[in-house]
């Protein structure tokens, strides 16, 4: 993996730059359309590539743990295979999903030992388990195992708990340096920055994370719950730390506004189920502004959802689909809300190119967070 | 609408034609996908088009004027412009959705009172009012009122239901004949054969049918549970009667296997949910052989679900999708199953246009009806 900074935004810390992969080249500021179970929920993987132009998707350890299983993606070659998906992948540790879906779980140093969502079955996740499991799965990147404290959470138990992180991070890195990909593709292994909101806290794991010297690093514990406010000063804060040279990926943020502001912060890659979630419920996302699709106001518009992304299906249409629960009102809306997201971070890279970032973050707000 | 056969098998009534109507030429015998409220489940229309190579598809009037409406369909000019489809389609009358999925209904001579399966509303449909509806559709086929009586029925019963139908249908060809098609595309009125699985019913009600010369005719109150060689019969009586020069539609069947027999009976048309709904459940036709992708046999298949219809998805991944309840499960299924049909029919025609269908399709059933 190499990553190159093309272009810095003279008025933010908001930077261009090319991350390039085995599988392809992501072309940053980038977001990463979310697939959990090996699927982003909606999209066949050929509207993934040729419609939205998703340069890289996730996918989720602890899903594709559960189901289908390592054998099944072992035997099949690896996730790029399993799902026929050319371009780059990234998984997360499983750590979120151990801490957010389980109920019963036990966290010691060795790992955290959890039950299944699905049939309450024992498993356990440590550092060195984790980072087999994402060799197995095989994406491009993969993250190290984390705890992701809730919000609120103590300052105590949030030192605690980066403290934790930062001995498990050593032990996926270990365990990274002594085993190899098992496809044939290079894989990089990105650490979590963790410590709540607290601001001591993240500058310290943010020190921590950038001394190891990874091929790029991430800030996770983010949008969980906190203010708004706190997630841009933690963001910013930790940016300041972090090594310009190496891509920085804020997990799991978040909507527009929250990506363009961060991208001005000096963020990278971002990751959200918002698109495709919203999308289901027919919240809308369009270059003219957000749409309410299940509103009485959109029953008898013919215009389309979205002359830019979806201009074959119109509004009535999609309200008619969406209401009825037909499967192509949620694959017409994701289709939607993920091009409009990948088209918003070209976008931004392409005035971060052009230096009139910041002008254009001010001017586009405003007409694509409007409620229509 | 013009129909031109091109073709008679020398050793069955099966019959190679071709179609015309405003919107397209459709070459039978054809399988019709269909698009109950307005979109065939789980698939696009681009991929309807472009994957599955469907000719003509279908939506129905009952849900159609539930959800979205008519006054929405209208104001959008007609249904082909509502889901941008550009090609025919075809309404049913309602009549059959009446009867089968509203539970209180009183059928009088005017027509027939029921209650919406939705919200429980008052509705009545007569044949005037489901002409006038299916005009509003604009749908290049439509079909004419009819009651669908269950199965069993008595003889009794079924002939009174027959001569209603009838009645029926002379208000419908009335109405039809008084109005004018909405969109600038010519509209063509299907009557509709009734009379149970009794054969002096059937022949009776062909011949009424028959006599009405209308642009093609169909076969209705099939395949709704009765012994298999009750339907091929019924069918084989009313096709000897039915015009040869006239395009013949058997509602609602069926499985590969029906279809292959009732073609070589002498049908042109046919309909059916089942390669969709058997998609959603995990019951994938192949060109060599029936898949149940739940069993576990599939878990390490990485062989693709077909190699002639969706070679980019191995059964191991259909698999994992249908099993997680994944939508795009559901959609590879359903374009792989729906692409079969459409496969499946043209080979027939291809075969009776080469003169060797029934041994072809002595051949072909084992092989695509055997359960892999």
């Amino acid at each position: 993996m190499k990553f190159t900074l093309s272009h810095k935004d003279p008025e933010s810390k908001a930077r261009a730059g090319e991350l390039v992969t085995d599988r392809g080249t992501i072309q940053t500021p980038m977001f990463m359309p979310v697939g959990t179970q090996a699927s982003v929920k909606a999209v066949s993987q050929a509207d993934l590539a040729q419609r939205v132009k998703a340069q890289i998707i996730l996918a989720n350890t602890y899903h594709l743990f559960l189901r289908p299983g390592l054998e099944v993606i072992s035997k099949a070659g690896g996730i790029h295979k399993f799902i026929n998906w050319q371009l780059p992948m990234l998984t997360d540790s499983g750590g979120y999903q151990v801490f957010s879906l389980s109920e019963i779980r036990k966290i010691k140093e060795e790992g955290v030992s959890f039950r299944s969502h699905l049939d309450g079955s024992k498993i356990f996740f440590s550092p060195e388990i984790a980072t087999d499991i994402q060799r197995t799965i095989g994406a491009d990147i993969f993250m190290a195992f984390d705890e992701c404290p809730p919000y609120p959470c103590e300052h105590k138990y949030a030192k605690e708990s980066m403290h934790l992180t930062h001995r498990w991070l050593m032990r996926c890195i270990n365990r990274f340096n002594e085993t190899e990909p098992l496809y044939g593709f290079e894989q990089s292994l990105f650490p979590i920055v963790q410590g709540s909101v607290y601001k001591d806290l993240r500058l310290e794991s943010a020190r921590f994370i950038a001394d190891q010297d990874m091929q790029g690093n991430a800030i996770g514990g983010l949008s969980v719950g906190e203010p708004l406010e706190q997630m841009y000063e933690m963001t910013e804060r930790v940016c300041e730390i972090l090594p310009v040279e190496k891509p920085r990926y804020l997990m799991g943020v978040g909507t527009p506004a929250n990506i363009l502001e961060c991208i001005a912060l000096g963020i990278d890659m971002f990751d959200c189920v918002m698109p495709t979630r919203n999308a289901r419920h027919g919240f809308i996302f369009t270059s003219r502004g957000i749409i309410n699709i299940k509103n009485e106001k959109w029953k008898f518009d013919n215009t389309p959802l979205d002359d830019l992304f979806t201009p074959e299906y119109s509004k009535a249409y999609v309200k008619h689909l969406i209401k009825c629960n037909e499967m192509l009102g949620a694959t017409i809306a994701s289709i939607q809300n993920l091009s409009f997201y990948l088209w918003l971070v070209n976008e931004a890279r392409a005035h971060i190119i052009e230096g009139d970032f910041m002008n254009w973050k001010k001017n586009i707000l405003p007409v694509i967070m409007v409620k229509l």
